[in-house]
């Protein structure tokens, strides 16, 4: 007898058939009820064993973790919290799980302890919800963009080029490092290695991402990139999946409104298609800000979060505004900020995004028009020659969620900011062929996918929010 | 005035009101007729310009390559060929491409040139339809294992275990190459290293997988993976996507009948949903098979075998029944092969798998049952002690596209064979730990993706089915 998905048990519309169920032992009360969980939902099924007429050492055996199989009769429950339970009629153990031993038993356990647990801590509810949502937000990106007819594009992980300078790189290599080959100026001799040059891990799929939307008209990436930046904090990661569409003949506006109009469908699918785990998860946020004091606990819960990123327009305020708002603000004259506004052509910190975002305006902002000096090399120059179409959005509680410009699509402008910034055109010179044939105004953005999970789950460590995090130290399993 | 997609135009179902195009010229016809490609589809729009009232230095700069926008009437056309034609009121050229110097000039060109040439190649008819063909492939992944409640993983791309031993891998590190940090007994201190450890590019995910399907039921990868192997074929990259579908309670049966229906699902969805581009590809392939001698030509074209792919089971056959066939076989018996089989236990070549699937069943074939000692280590001992319960599907002119088994869930099996294999236990603590709590039979395979684009765009070297191969010696854009 094939088994049926737990999930499917619980949405079942007929009772009295004969089923069976494979899955772990959540919780095993009274040597009567399992709760028993397959993964497939958040939600347990009640599996009543006729303790009366089961022996004593497969009782023993149910413990939490275990695997086990049962076939029993569906009924409708007589118990609360449930609809149908499993009268069981034969219990098969699959797989053991010494309570001595396994490390998820029913209890709290810290979130430290739960990451370096990452093969195991999928099996506790919180992190099943957060794998779920996570894996269903992957399919809200892909069906977007298909539905839009844009192409998915798989940009090159390992990477010959260096120059775009989006952040420090990871080096790649299989020569051996304790014994490098030196060529006769006695420098590494690349040409032994791999592919014969000097390679890195992506920061971005942008450049290469280019050279296909001035092909296809609308592309996307969704893939994983690469810092390797010293930066122990909460939302960063050394690895990390980004989603980075490029449109062909979009302008910034294009851009900003291909951002928000993606962002919300893909907080709506989720609304829709998570609403256990969604629901699992504001109530374990509730219990978790209990421990705060009332003035840092969030205003909404996080139902109320997703929604409210539906029904509203992001804001858009220019980043002359915003220095300007910046400059009045009360943080700021009273000297609370670490870095005070003085001028405009200050570079942003993330005490100025929080304070627009989580006190000025209340909801997600698009900040534009960014000074020239601050912001990349392939950014598209305004007419006040001192700004570029660059934009950023800003999300409470997240930050940064989405880095993107209008391209420079000007060849002549675009050398000369590459060689002002001492970037080799050779280097690039298959990027700039997108400027030499053919060129025509183009925008895209990069959205951080683990901080869209981040906002989305109500996680507040990144690390919480990808299977196995990539941090300074840490590259476990 | 917003521009509408080529693709939508050529769909409308209205004509006489004006709209705004905007693409790349393809060709420019006496003066009059361009035809304009926006990567919307592979079909381009005829726009007729009225050449005698457009100056001479605008269609001077009509020249293939070059972006335009083109305002005007869709109407019916009067020419053969296309439904509908834009009559051109308004012609701007929005980017210009000098023919002298512009590569992707309308004639033909090598398979390798066009390689040389990653970043402009996909401005051709032959490359935009395999991107976009690759491109629903992917989302058909998606969809399927979405559909039936799969969860998407993604397991790390950099990886701190290499216990695994699937290839040669790629290492990854941020020390100084040319002054590596010793520690005292003389070697690299890779505790100064980012991870503090030494570290690599995965080569499968499988593992890390293994683990979420022991929570979450039923889970797939989909993302890049790494072989740092010097093989120069029209069959292998250095970077490659990978699906991994892992699934709990699945026996191998249940493996391989997943692995068929998934194939045949992704196939359908391609013909479903990239007919015009498949049509060009067969096109492509026929004529560029003229050049054959005709008994090296397909006796299908692309479109029947796909079909064929569909409507035909896939041949299930024992590594012992296919050992005797071989050994059976013409070109064993005089010779031909340069791997001659002589008994049970040898090790299948390319050319034997070929034999099998292309002479022998004449359609794709599932191999199963290997003798252990030519499979990795996890997978499940039979009951006679020498074969697992492994299984390859084998494509014809594709070779192995896909490898899988059911898992060892013994800890005690497992730990044995680890010992033999001298795998370090410790390394992989974290893999044992699904086998020593809730332990159960489980399966996976794993599926590179390039080849099926490979099998679908009928083309013959896997370097033109992915957007900027990595092959040793070639690490470009």
């Amino acid at each position: 007898m094939r088994h049926t998905k737990v999930k499917d048990l619980l949405n079942s519309t007929t009772t009295l058939q004969e089923v069976n169920a494979k899955g772990w032992v959540r919780t095993f009360r009274n040597n009567q009820f399992i709760a028993l969980n397959d993964g497939s939902t958040i939600n347990n099924i009640q599996c009543v064993v006729d303790f009366e007429n089961t022996a004593d050492q497969i009782l023993k055996r149910i413990t939490t973790g275990a695997a086990v199989s049962v076939t029993g009769t569906l009924v409708e429950s007589k118990g609360s919290g449930q609809k149908y339970e499993i009268q069981v009629a034969k219990l098969e153990i699959l797989g053991d799980s010494d309570p001595e031993k396994f490390p998820m038993q029913p209890k709290k356990h810290s979130l430290e302890f739960l990451r370096e647990n990452a093969h195991l801590r999928v099996r506790t509810n919180a992190f099943g919800a957060i794998m779920r949502i996570r894996s269903v937000l992957s399919f809200a990106v892909h069906s977007y963009f298909q539905q839009k007819g844009f192409v998915y594009v798989n940009t090159p992980i390992i990477t010959g080029a260096d120059a775009e300078g989006a952040g420090e790189m990871f080096q790649v290599t299989s020569l051996p490092l304790d014994n490098m080959p030196k060529n006769e100026e006695g420098n590494i001799d690349y040409k032994k290695d791999f592919f014969g040059k000097h390679t890195n891990l992506t920061v971005s799929g942008q450049l290469e991402g280019e050279t296909f939307a001035m092909a296809l008209g609308q592309i996307y990436t969704f893939g994983p990139t690469f810092r390797a930046e010293n930066s122990n904090t909460s939302r960063h990661l050394a690895e990390f999946w980004m989603i980075e569409p490029e449109v062909a003949f979009n302008d910034l506006d294009n851009n900003m409104d291909l951002a928000e109009d993606f962002i919300q469908y893909v907080i709506k699918y989720a609304l829709d298609n998570c609403g256990d785990d969604l629901k699992f998860l504001e109530g374990r946020l509730l219990e978790e800000e209990k421990s705060k004091p009332q003035t840092e606990r969030s205003e909404m819960t996080l139902l109320e979060k997703l929604n409210f990123v539906l029904e509203n327009n992001f804001k858009r305020v220019s980043y002359t505004e915003a220095i300007d708002i910046l400059r009045e603000s009360t943080p700021n004259k009273k000297k609370k900020f670490s870095y005070i506004i003085k001028e405009w052509g200050a570079d942003l910190q993330s005490e100025h995004e929080r304070y627009l975002v989580e006190k000025h305006f209340k909801c997600p902002v698009i900040l534009f028009d960014y000074p020239a000096n601050i912001k990349a090399f392939y950014m598209r120059l305004n007419e006040d020659g001192k700004t570029v179409r660059a934009m950023d959005i800003l999300f409470p509680g997240i930050g940064e969620i989405v880095g993107g410009s209008q391209r420079e699509e000007r060849f002549d402008v675009l050398v000369e900011k590459m060689k002002v910034l001492g970037i080799d055109e050779k280097e690039l010179s298959w990027y700039l062929d997108t400027r030499r044939f053919g060129s025509a105004t183009h925008s895209g953005f990069g959205l951080g996918f683990e901080r869209l999970v981040l906002f989305v789950t109500g996680m507040s460590n990144i690390r919480d929010v990808i299977p196995f995090p990539r941090t300074p130290m840490n590259a476990e399993f």
